[in-house]
């Protein structure tokens, strides 16, 4: 399954999270794995020896002594795999001066990169089942909480309560930090939640996402209390027509690029080029920001399985912002929407 | 304030977000600082261009190209910093080489340790007062979720409501992903919370820290639906004796490795010294794990200002495990109990 030929490299060993999780089904917070062709060891800590037990298929060690990156060196040199590639995008500097350190004479560490979360960018039928249920729950809390809305209620209450909903509904968690985001605030593509309660004729922007049997959804919906002026129409309907335009571009063998470029036209054309800020989406399983990048620079082909983001915005200072974000899974021929709900402008 | 001489270093990268946050105020996710030492720099994407004009008072640096590091070895060359250190515990191996290769001729960069990590354990009177309202906001959360529990409730339900009520009383998320363990799920140190229901006659432990105002609170409390058995009462009150005697060795001076045999010794004399497997408890602030490790080889030094967990447990596979924590503020000539909850065990 590894390409050890291909990396010439003889063991990998995997120390980010989500990659352990992926290869061994481990989801404790404190492990490393050791996959060589014929072989796949966990280490963890004591902490973790029961739950180890429970989730892993694998060889596991329970490392009483020392970091965890030593046992797994030890494991390399009994085995005499001389080769040991890490993941040099998941693996801090010390712990590699670490591992220098110890490495026997004959031994060699070698950087490789991202191959572990490029073969996580095609998911399996089961992930693409967690994926929906994860993006149902997601727009079940939604919708029950928005019921509630009424001006009055703060940024704060909005979030705890999406976010209750979405553990009643079945997620473990909340995929990320819930961005609400009341009037001007909305102009922050990243703002936290606050005590700033919703006001007559404001914007009341929601970027939310559940973990469901560990796998992510992310949506962003726009809402306004009151009715909204001319000019937050004609935002909310160049974003819109943006975010259409990024999921029609969606198609196997269209770079991730292309995706970008065919929402930010759109939006540079209704003269909201600058007040896009960012890129048009990600992809998410495990993690909530994967592979690939739906940005300028990023050349990834598009593949059947691929599950992303389509989320263009505008955001302009002391005014507020708009974004329109589905989850979508790339198809045959296309691209299905996951998310279940509505993309109109929302009044309350 | 920052070490640059005693450190040979003219100017220091900061990588860890928490870091960042503590030098320069900046709550994204996304940024970088350069340290000299008349000088602070903020770099981040276009993305929170808002919120950094907003939060930081240093020199904001927006990247609107290529990695931010990039953009900061760009200024340290463009100001003569020739020896650059890095935080070589928060920095990924792979931006390193990116950064060794830019770097122009008679620059070198130097991996340093866990300055600012360090400078971060002796707390100010501002952190320590948010700290008080985050371990307030945690028991309130505790006491109002309690009242509600009784058999047939699952974990996640108890999770979900603990992490809402947190938010209802001002926390701006969990600290961490809330424990809820019932019966022999206790036995796991870091269970999720499952679909599991609460029966009768088993044990249910809880263990949960609110994230107020950026600042961590951390509490451990066991309950017990209907009578508990000699065996479990036993297991409960070594813990709890050995909870007290790591609270009693607490004072200014001693090693945090002090405090870890303190209760150590009481679980062995118990004959609960292997059932607990891990460290007795570690520092929090702008995180929930931070310095001193109160473990086996801290030898780390307490002093008044540092805030500290103390949590031994005990954990039997297919029996149950007990935690008792609090989290705790060193002072002149102690420690100052911080969490108000009672630690009887609670019956349902």
């Amino acid at each position: 399954m590894l390409p050890f030929d291909e990396l010439k490299i003889d063991a990998l060993l995997v120390s980010a999270p989500p990659n352990v999780r992926y290869l061994s089904g481990f989801t404790g917070d404190n492990g490393l794995l050791l996959a060589t062709p014929d072989s796949l060891t966990l280490f963890t800590d004591p902490r973790f020896t029961i739950q180890a037990s429970e989730e892993c298929a694998c060889d596991v060690k329970i490392v009483t002594k020392g970091p965890l990156d030593q046992s797994a060196l030890a494991l390399a040199a009994r085995k005499r795999r001389k080769r040991i590639g890490f993941e040099a995008g998941r693996l801090l500097f010390d712990v590699y001066q670490r591992m220098q350190a110890a490495l026997p004479s004959g031994f060699t560490l070698k950087p490789v990169g991202a191959v572990i979360d490029k073969l996580r960018m095609v998911k399996s039928e089961d992930e693409i089942a967690r994926i929906r249920r994860s993006v149902l729950t997601n727009s079940k809390a939604f919708d029950k909480t928005v019921r509630s809305i009424r001006p009055g209620v703060s940024e704060s209450d909005i979030a705890a309560e999406l976010e209750y909903q979405m553990r009643r509904f079945g997620a473990e968690k909340a995929a990320f930090e819930t961005i609400v985001a009341i009037g001007q605030r909305s102009a922050l593509p990243h703002a936290q939640p606050t005590a700033r309660k919703l006001g007559n004729d404001e914007l009341l922007l929601i970027d939310m996402g559940a973990c469901q049997q560990g796998y992510m959804s992310d949506m962003t919906r726009v809402l306004f209390a009151g009715q909204p002026s001319r000019r937050v129409r004609r935002m909310y309907n160049a974003v819109l027509k943006a975010q259409l335009a990024g999921l029609d571009a969606v198609r196997p063998g269209v770079t991730a690029a292309h995706v970008d470029r065919a929402a930010r036209r759109v939006l540079e054309a209704e003269g909201l080029g600058k007040e896009f800020v960012h890129s048009t989406g990600h992809g998410l399983g495990l993690e909530i920001h994967e592979g690939p990048r739906l940005g300028r620079r990023d050349k990834t082909r598009l593949q059947p399985g691929m599950v992303i983001t389509i989320e263009p915005g505008a955001y302009i200072r002391d005014f507020g912002g708009v974004r329109i974000e589905d989850t979508a899974l790339v198809t045959a021929n296309g691209c299905e929407v996951l998310t279940p709900t509505s993309k109109e402008l929302m009044l309350l």
